[in-house]
């Protein structure tokens, strides 16, 4: 299934929401991670300039966000709730970091089910009585001596979490590294190419007086640890090779040298 | 090892933020992942009350935050930078995901060494000469229709993953990779011995008639993702310089040339 299909299920609930400010960076947080359903529950004041401006762009989630009166209403038509929460609460849920509530708000999403992510309010977060609409506390781990986040940087974190697990369902590479085409030049060189490299640097560094063939210590050693960690290319191989070319020519004074030709 | 020790060798580093508003965003979203190190290179306006203010009481962040000039200074001491970047980029470079940046990155502070994670400008990004400067490139995987993040929601996400890192090591059981015994020449060397590296080398490559600086094309950008990639360790460092002295006495004809003395 494709992530795009799963993330239209996951809607995000704001609850009381005081700064229309935060109302616009949680759109763009939104749309950047691909949701588009923004739900508001009494938002202090919405439309807002502040929010169309700290959108950046994403205006269509502001202009098709739901105002609704109560989280009761927010949360109609979804099959799981996850309410974001600090750690210590007298009522025992169960609690989960932002990862595990990815992972289970996309695998709700493939079942066919809906899903709400529900953020308080800036300085005091959910109501006991809201916790207990949802079914699951997210917690994103911050530091105990400072730990309230913005508020979209809050949906910021857990929306990339939704995405990361939707794109890896998707088989989508999460990992670029494995969508990029791989040219001829950045192919790694054989083990035998290494070895005629090895031969050539060596070569090289006795003729430049670097190293003693009467006592050459560790020195190839260590050259072929560092270089065999690389991973050369090809098109990198062409390089180190052209370099110990014109390399020994300047040992041998035979190359054209720039300043000298002409005294 | 405690995650707070981890997070301490990891530096944010800002180049060129617009807006003083995002460098307190960032403070903020820094201080509630345990980070505390802020670098920022040539801000438009700082100190600002605006940054204060969005800052939401992590005023100690941008009270010991470090201006600099650029991006070479902001990376002093470090033996890895991250730099965010966008999908495509004509340099093919390793580029990672923010999870795996943030167990890159927490892997490298358990190994003593020291992080820069780098953000470029709100609308334009780094430079690709800043990119090369960075030994990995971090994409987060935003909707390519949408696919900007604001300054501090990225800092959010990247710092949030490399929270999770140090919490997941601290955690674990056994962590048998920090039992290893890491000796002097086997810690990685930082980005200013890099830099200077790279400089000694882009003078023997002129020097011996390898690189033409009139049209040095994608030369030293090669050779800085290929030596990048290897994380050189102080001991290779020490014999690459080495390599790189004895190469320009040769192509001067200072040194001491086997069988040519006796000519």
């Amino acid at each position: 299934m494709r992530a795009f299909t799963l993330l239209q299920n996951i809607r995000v609930v704001l609850v009381n929401t005081s700064h229309p400010g935060n109302i616009g960076g949680v759109a763009r947080a939104m749309k950047n991670m691909g949701l588009s359903r923004l739900v508001l529950v009494d938002p202090r004041q919405f439309p807002s300039e502040e929010a169309v401006a700290r959108a950046s762009g994403a205006t269509d989630i502001l202009d098709s966000a739901q105002v609704v009166s109560c989280l009761e209403d927010a949360l109609v038509g979804c099959s799981v709730a996850f309410g974001t929460s600090a750690r210590e609460r007298r009522i025992p849920w169960p609690l989960i970091d932002p990862r595990e509530c990815g992972v289970a708000a996309v695998q709700k999403s493939v079942e066919g089910g809906e899903v709400a992510l529900v953020f308080g309010r800036e300085h005091a977060g959910l109501t006991n009585e809201e916790l207990q609409r949802c079914h699951f506390h997210v917690h994103i781990p911050s530091d105990p001596a400072f730990s309230s986040l913005n508020l979209a940087a809050a949906v910021q974190v857990l929306t990339y979490e939704v995405r990361m697990a939707a794109l890896a369902l998707e088989n989508a590479p999460v990992a670029p590294r494995q969508e990029a085409v791989v040219e001829e030049g950045d192919l790694p060189v054989t083990a035998d190419e290494m070895e005629s490299f090895y031969g050539h640097l060596e070569k090289s560094l006795v003729e430049i007086g670097f190293l003693d063939p009467a006592s050459p210590r560790h020195l190839m050693s260590r050259l072929r640890r560092l270089y065999g960690r690389a991973e050369v290319t090809r098109l990198e191989m062409n390089i180190l090779r052209g370099i110990l070319t014109e390399t020994l020519k300047a040992a041998r004074g035979e190359h054209h040298k720039r300043g000298k030709t002409d005294v």
